[in-house]
C-alpha cells in the first residue's frame, strides 16, 4: 500500500487559535481511494522549519500534501518553500496568471500586486484546480501543495484525487462492547493478533461515555475482507465467553 | 520562549477514524502558560516510526509530549518504545502497581496481568498522575507520556502543568474585518511586520462565512502588550483607509 504524508503549515494551528480540520478529511479520502496516510506534521510559518520537513518527506513517502501558507500575504511562504525546497525558481506561472485575472474582472475587482502574487508557482509544477476562490494549489513532482481553508482544501484535494489511480482497498470493520474492557480481553486479544500479523490490523480504542463509563471499540483492517471478517468472529467469540 | 514538540501516536488518528482533540488543547494551555508548541507530529503505532520521532524531538525541544498508547492492549506500545528509544528497561514501577491494585480493588474487579501492563515504566521516569482511571502517564527525561482519550489527556496534563514554572508570557490581540481582503491590504500589511519584526508576529487568516463571503482575521502575537497595541493600530488605520 503506498504511504503518503501530510504537511500542515501555520502558526494558528500551533498556538490553538484554529483546529485543523484537513487532516481527517485528508485521511478518510486516502483511505476511501486505497492510500495510506502514514505521518503528518504540523510547522510554523517559517522557511527553517518548512524547508527541511518538505525534503525529509518527499524522499520517504510516495506523495506529500501540503495545507496552509498559500495565500498573497507576507505570513503565506509556502510555494516559495517547496521552491526552495526543490532549488527551482518561483516564477509567475501564466496559466495561474490568467485564471486570477479573469476571476477579478468578472467581480470588478482589481488584480493588485498582492492577489498575483497567487500565481508564483515553482518551476516545473503543475497546477490543481481551486473552484471556489480560483487561486490555485500545484504539484509539484510529488509534493501536492493545497490550502489552508477548509472548503478550499478539499475541493482541490477533490480535484486532485480524480487524477490518481485507485490503490489497495482496505477493508474496515469494527465491534463495540460495553461488556468487556481492554484489561479483560487484551492477553487473548494479542493472540488473535499475532494470528494474524500482517494481515488484519486488531485497532483496540476505549472511549469514555456520558455516563463515566467506558466502552470498547475494535477495530480490523486489512485488504482481505475474509480475513478481517474472521478475525472479527474470533474476538466476539472471545467477548461472548465473558 | 522555550520550545514543545507533541507526539501523536495512533492508528486510529492517521485512517481517519478519530478526530484528534488533544492537539489544541495542549497549545493553548501551554500559550497560557508562557510556553511555544513549536512542532506536531503524528505516526503509527510501530516501534519503528515512534523511536526515531521521539529520538529527534527530544533532543530538538525544551519538552515533548506524547499522546496514546499506554492501555493495556498488544496496539499499546509507547511505554516500550520510550524506554527503547532511551535505552532504559521497562520495568514494573512499585508505585504505579499499588496505584492500580488499590484502584481495582475499590471496583472489585481483578487486577489481571493486562491490567498490570500499566505498570511498566521506563526506568528511571518519574508518575504523572491520572485522576480519572488512575493509570499513570510518566515523565522521562523531557519527554512526558500522556493518555490519548482526550478526558485522561486533559487531566494529566494539568497535574504535570502545575510541576512548571511559568514560562514567557505571550499576548495575543486580534482584528476582525469584512470591509477589506488579503489582496488590497498584504503589501502595506508586510511594511508594517517588517517594522515590528521579531517582536509582533502578525498572522493573516480570511475564513468563508456562511454566506459563501470571506471575513479577515489579523492577529498580534508577542510578549510586549504595548508593541502588539501598536502594531493593531497600524493595521486599523490601514484598514479604515479603504
Amino acid at each position: 500500500m503506498k504511504k503518503i504524508a501530510m504537511l500542515i503549515i501555520g502558526d494558528e494551528i500551533l498556538c490553538g487559535k484554529t483546529a485543523d480540520k484537513n487532516l481527517q478529511v485528508l485521511a478518510l479520502k486516502l483511505s476511501e481511494k486505497g492510500y495510506a496516510l502514514s505521518e503528518v506534521r504540523i510547522v510554523p510559518d517559517e522557511f527553517e522549519e518548512i524547508i527541511p520537513a518538505i525534503n525529509e518527506l518527499r524522499k520517504k513517502y510516495f506523495l506529500i500534501f501540503t495545507s496552509g501558507g498559500i495565500g498573497p500575504t507576507h505570513d503565506d511562504i509556502t510555494s516559495e518553500a517547496v521552491a526552495k525546497a526543490f532549488n527551482v525558481e518561483l516564477e509567475i506561472n501564466s496559466e495561474a496568471k490568467n485564471i486570477l485575472a479573469e476571476y477579478y474582472a468578472s467581480l470588478n475587482l482589481e488584480f493588485t500586486e498582492a492577489r498575483l502574487r497567487m500565481a508564483r508557482i515553482p518551476k516545473g509544477a503543475s497546477l490543481i484546480p481551486n473552484k471556489i476562490s480560483k487561486a490555485p494549489g500545484f504539484k509539484m513532482e510529488n509534493v501536492c501543495v493545497l490550502a489552508g481553508i477548509p472548503s478550499i482544501f478539499v475541493s482541490m484535494l477533490e480535484s486532485f484525487l480524480e487524477t490518481l489511480p485507485e490503490g489497495t482497498k482496505i477493508h474496515s470493520l469494527s465491534i463495540e462492547s460495553e461488556a468487556v474492557s481492554e484489561g479483560m480481553i487484551a492477553m487473548q486479544m494479542e493472540k488473535i493478533q499475532k494470528k494474524y500479523l500482517g494481515k488484519v490490523a486488531i485497532g483496540s480504542y476505549p472511549k469514555m461515555l456520558g455516563s463515566g463509563k467506558f466502552a470498547l471499540e475494535i477495530t480490523f483492517r486489512g485488504a482481505n475482507l475474509e480475513l478481517c471478517e474472521n478475525a472479527k468472529e474470533e474476538i466476539k467469540t472471545l467477548i461472548n465467553s465473558f
